[in-house]
């Protein structure tokens, strides 16, 4: 079975990265590092899992939210590295709320992150 | 100034992830690391910089190949830790000569990567 290269040690541990980006739209939603226990559960599971440095353990997205991400084609870079999970995403990405982590575009003048995200729920009302 | 949160350690060294996506089809080409110099480097200049764990230096994509990434507009994630350069792609991104590194696609037993990219130069004649 094909599998990344988990060749960078982040925060301790040997990891590679995955973006997971919109099938359909081609949007970014968020980035986070994987495992290879991570990468396994993926791959069985057809649900992107992911590897937490700061808690120390593999997470199924969406364990507590119930916004699960399907897993519809993985893509691979030069080095394997990195991956893409193009993902069909239930309720939104982010724990504030947002469809998408990236939320924030930088102004004109560096000086300010002006909100573009969508809302797609409430996290009070999730978490 | 809007800095990104360089809080990974990450070969050694505290950095930040930085996607660099196709402006106007929201391709995604390539995932580096990125410290604070290349941050403001790509700032002040408006062609993407990364840092190079294995090189341990800083560098501007396409220094070699001539193939510079033009930022448009930057996104941040909800914790800052990760970007996005929305870029116009001189050239390829990737060093093999496709338009984007992410240009293996995972078969549907997960035992092959299919070429899937889009050959837009010739390694040996660039490098």
């Amino acid at each position: 079975m094909i599998k990344p290269n988990f060749r960078h040690e982040i925060n301790g541990k040997k990891l590679a990265s995955a973006i997971a980006q919109d099938y359909e739209t081609n949007e970014v939603l968020m980035l986070a590092f994987i495992d290879e226990e991570a990468y396994d559960k993926t791959i069985e599971s057809g649900k992107a899992h992911y590897y937490s440095t700061s808690r120390d353990k593999i997470w199924l997205k969406g364990e507590e939210s119930g916004h699960i991400q399907e897993v519809k084609e993985i893509l691979f870079d030069c080095d394997k590295d990195a991956i893409i999970f193009k993902i069909k995403q239930n309720g939104g990405a982010c724990h504030t709320g947002h469809y998408s982590c990236f939320y924030q575009k930088l102004s004109e003048d560096n000086n300010t992150l002006i909100n573009i995200g969508k809302d797609v729920f409430n996290p009070d009302e999730v978490y």
